[in-house]
């Protein structure tokens, strides 16, 4: 809350509306999934309903709590009408709706001056401290035993279902609170959908096998992707994941303090470019990981954000080839002083079942 | 969408901007997560990016799909802003972001009167056809068999974890694509929060445990919640067991076309109030259910919305003691043309295990 009263006093607001959960979990602690947080100079308000009474007790930090009959955004509307000298205030463009916009303005007048944040909340959170990076070597390595687990079960007449069931079984077995996202469970010619959903396929001899999930643990996200093989690889499939390999490793060398985001996805594009397989791979080469899966800062082309030490960053390269399937290896690195240290440990030489 | 063609008639509006993810799914069967349906009087289009090339081939039906490379934002923009005719086009303003409403309109300009929804998609989606009541029908019978079985499991020792694990396995190995909402798993005092995540806490003697789960099948979600108790009940438990039960049944017997939403949570209300725990039902008594686990209407004390049949409404009324726990009944009903019809079946009585 001190960091971002430093935004406040540096964007000349006088206070900011707090609207995306994931942000008000960060400031107070709440995980409702209802509420919004008011801060200040001086103090800071949650707003929410009687659904949490109790778990704001045992929840919320640095915040008095109030809960709200007629809805959030007509209290907070009240909250700054009736208070003096609160003229500009900051909210986010991308979380806040046109329809709470309204409820807003409705609500307060024409005496707030609403101003875009900067996703102010999202930088200060890219930055891990001591207890948040401690807690996402803890998810990270509770998704690598789990990975492990998974693919000693892998073996063919197995669906896509199941295996993901067991995932998201393991995860809450092993302490999690649960997936951090559907996991992906994608064989044979469906491992070159990035996104595909589990399926009643079986799994069969002679097919890729892309299995991409997380764990929640204390509220803080991991995500890890191996790719196995069912039988002996032919060449070209062992080609294939030796350079997505080598792309990986040579984008975690680029990771270090003041590298920009961009270089890494270069050093990883660089590699497959170089082994004729860049036009396979279709997407960004990470993303910033934390209380949410997909966080600040994007790891893209054309991404200029600075590196800096604290930051949890996936390393997620692929290539994708319609027929043959798709392979891709991800980890969850941090940013150390020094460079980049991997925080999921699953084996990553290449796995033939 | 020849439904929705009729609202964009009645309200004199050239075309609506679909941007909520399950009424996209509705009009036009895309399930990713990234995409706009923009849909006039004569054709429709879904906006979406590369990653669901393959995806709207299998799935899209009465639309053409455009794969934006710049955002789907833009693309709608230059749609609109090269085509003839259209001024005014509706959209939702309680989906619509801040950010996403100046992108459209920095790419329109002033050729776009941009006018609420009234959430046209919402209302449509509230009366299901027969494909959908009878997937519904599976879903519910899903979730019903995944509850009997997990209260077979309920043991003292087992971690509500562990019990929440289990209800997500058999889900998945059921046949569903996975929970509709995170399982919710609470004992002893615990179950007095209503919304209680399951924690590593251990089922105890003598104490209360609320299950709330729901599946989702075919995308149709189901939601219902069972409280058991672990021992020999006192006396006052049983009690508020009976009144809850009582109270839901008079909720389901309120249920008939012409009905208001409000007369359904009022005839929950009354019993609960009579029997003196009227402060202790702290929620509304329902909300609709489809593609989300809640959709338009709420069951809730001053809704007026008429009941229609075709809806499917879940009815859960619950009482909530600090210290002594709580307990809640949550079925899921069709409005038929004489009533309410139980579309989840698990037993209702009072367990005692």
């Amino acid at each position: 809350m001190d960091r971002l009263r430093a935004f406040l006093r540096e964007s000349r607001c006088d206070a900011i509306l707090v609207s995306h959960l994931p942000n008000i979990r960060y400031l107070c602690g709440f995980s409702g999934s209802a509420g919004l947080l008011l801060l200040d100079s001086a103090s800071a308000t949650l707003f929410t309903d009687s659904r949490y009474t109790l778990q704001c007790r045992q929840e919320v930090e640095g915040a008095r709590t109030r809960i709200c009959t007629h809805g959030p955004i007509r209290a907070v509307g009240d909250e700054l009408r009736t208070s003096r000298g609160r003229t500009r205030v900051a909210f986010s463009l991308s979380s806040v709706t046109v329809a709470q916009r309204q409820g807003l303005e409705s609500a307060t007048g024409s005496r707030v001056r609403w101003v875009g944040d900067q996703a102010a909340v999202e930088k200060l959170r890219a930055l891990k401290d001591a207890f948040e990076v401690d807690t996402m070597r803890q998810a990270a390595a509770l998704i690598s035993r789990v990975v492990d687990a998974a693919i000693e079960g892998i073996r063919p007449g197995v669906t896509e279902m199941d295996l993901a069931a067991k995932i998201e079984f393991e995860i809450k077995h092993g302490g999690g609170s649960g997936p951090s996202f559907e996991p992906i469970v994608a064989s044979g010619a469906r491992s070159a959908w990035a996104h595909a959903r589990p399926t009643a396929k079986r799994l069969g001899r002679n097919e890729l096998v892309v299995l991409d999930q997380g764990a929640i643990l204390h509220g803080y996200c991991s995500d890890m992707t191996r790719t196995v093989f069912i039988g002996r690889a032919p060449r070209k499939v062992r080609q294939l994941y030796e350079a997505v390999l080598e792309a990986q490793a040579a984008a975690k060398s680029a990771i270090r303090p003041g590298a920009k985001a961009g270089d890494i996805d270069r050093a990883a594009r660089r590699v497959l470019t170089r082994n004729g397989f860049g036009r396979y791979f279709t997407h960004s080469t990470g993303h910033g990981l934390g209380l949410e899966v997909h966080e600040f800062p994007r790891i893209g082309r054309r991404e200029d954000t600075e590196l800096r030490p604290g930051m949890v960053l996936t390393v997620e390269p692929g290539v994708y080839l319609e027929g043959l399937g798709g392979i891709r290896i991800e980890d969850d690195v941090l940013v150390t002083a020094r460079g980049a240290e991997d925080i999921t440990t699953s084996p990553r030489n290449f796995i033939e079942l």
